[in-house]
């Protein structure tokens, strides 16, 4: 595949700002995000200040966003972004799917909610995984936990249940049903991730499950998890006016990149991460594919 | 008057934005600026990357805002700031009509395009004059010369007129006829202000004029005339990710905050600020009225 000249991670306004105006600045764009754009956004009853759209729901205003997409003929790929590289003069990027190559990166995912579990950053890499996609192999023939928070956490448990032997699943949202035999639900709160050199159990609030690693699967990944060597602050990526953070080539905007959480600040944001982008190419006068 | 939680200076899409989510926020506002909003916004032909709004023209954005102060009751006035003065807890803001006071001020005044004339900056209260309403009566039974650049040169090159002995008028835009006798429309391109202790004289391509007073008309006034002691880099006010400036309780957004020069940049940039502000009052635990 072709090296694209921006990869911009995250549909909600950020990344959706940010596609449309590097679009519009004709550069080769990679829109990494969800079907239906931003499940916060959808969920918003009232817009009442995102200037020129008065007290549009946000069912609403992701739709016309969506639309926007549409008459830029910007497709999105529906593949989550699991981690980034910088390597060097481009950003090796893998999702669920598989590995992609960008010159520059523009991070619009939102931003965490919630602190990880205890164990979860200790045995990130060890028995903790953020990709089922990615990882199953490693747990052949295995005992594994998912706790599925986002939307495509009862397919990649399916996928898992293919793999391993068995899988315990303990529902972050809705009740689903599974036909596989070595799915067990578990209605069990997670407390912690157990383990020594590897992940060995998940504690929940009733008991110790033995496992041989724990699948969180959510929307969000906590940034420094998602990017090796990138500068945060708490649960916000460090930028300067320009959107641009440590890395050269590497932007943020949005949620992730601080307070405050409003739709038009993001939508501003995104804007200006891809304009500097795009100055950021023409600086290093990458080769447009 | 009763002082105002929050003014905002401009009508562009940051001082729109602020108006907009100030008043959501449900502050006491004053909102300075012109009645088509934005002359520079109603002349964009297509503006494709404002989101949510695919391929809307200038004017069409810019009734888009209109409609959406009118849905939230927010009165304009249409008046020119000439100065803006930190008091300590609240700033004086004096404008062609009058002298208002807010406990917080957000600049969206867009940037001021070109350099100064030889010798404005030095002649600046020593003969030159950004407001003629304000400054008439110094210059009873003399001579002015006007550069006029803005919408409202007109009307105050005839109230000029109806105190000095003679005015003469520079057109900067559009070719105007006046009634009074004692104003002359000068063809000639301006070069500099001269003067010795004050202003004497307007020297064009052509002459010296002899002159008592300078009055240059135009919409934006550079930030650092403006507001004495505002830290400015060139054209623009220092801000920081909050919008905040070296003065406490000033916040500054859009084009006159830096680049790049976007629309939907300066609607977040002025969400950002009227949060700021909110959470400045907050602090301050200043009264609302």
């Amino acid at each position: 595949m072709a090296r694209a000249d921006i990869a911009i991670i995250g549909s909600g306004p950020a990344g959706i700002s940010a596609a449309i105006t590097a679009k519009v600045r004709n550069k080769n764009i990679l829109l990494f995000g969800s079907g239906g754009l931003s499940e916060k956004l959808r969920k918003a009853h009232g817009i009442r200040n995102y200037p020129g759209l008065p007290d549009i729901s946000g069912a609403d205003l992701a739709d016309a966003f969506q639309e926007h997409l549409d008459a830029l003929e910007i497709p999105m790929l529906q593949e989550q972004v699991t981690n980034i590289y910088a390597m060097g003069d481009y950003f090796a990027i893998q999702t669920s799917a598989g590995m992609y190559e960008a010159s520059t990166v523009i991070l619009g995912a939102g931003v965490v909610q919630g602190k990880p579990l205890p164990g979860e950053d200790e045995y990130l890499g060890r028995g903790v995984s953020y990709c089922a996609t990615c990882d199953a192999n490693f747990y052949k023939d295995g005992t594994v936990a998912v706790l599925g928070y986002n939307d495509e956490a009862v397919s990649e448990t399916e996928f898992l249940a293919s793999v391993c032997k068995k899988v315990y699943y303990i529902p972050g949202k809705g009740n689903p049903e599974f036909e596989a035999e070595n799915i067990e639900v578990v209605h069990e709160r997670p407390k912690a991730v157990l383990g020594a050199l590897k992940v060995n159990a998940l504690q929940t609030e009733q008991r110790e499950i033995p496992v041989d690693g724990v699948f969180i699967l959510k929307d969000a990944i906590s940034p420094d998890k998602l990017v090796p060597g990138l500068e945060i602050d708490g649960a916000h990526v460090v930028v300067n006016l320009q959107m641009e953070t440590n890395l050269p080539g590497f932007f943020a905007c949005g949620d992730v990149a601080g307070k405050p959480y409003q739709y038009v600040k993001a939508a501003g944001q995104g804007n200006i991460a891809a304009l500097s982008a795009v100055a950021y190419l023409a600086e290093h006068k990458v080769a447009k594919n």
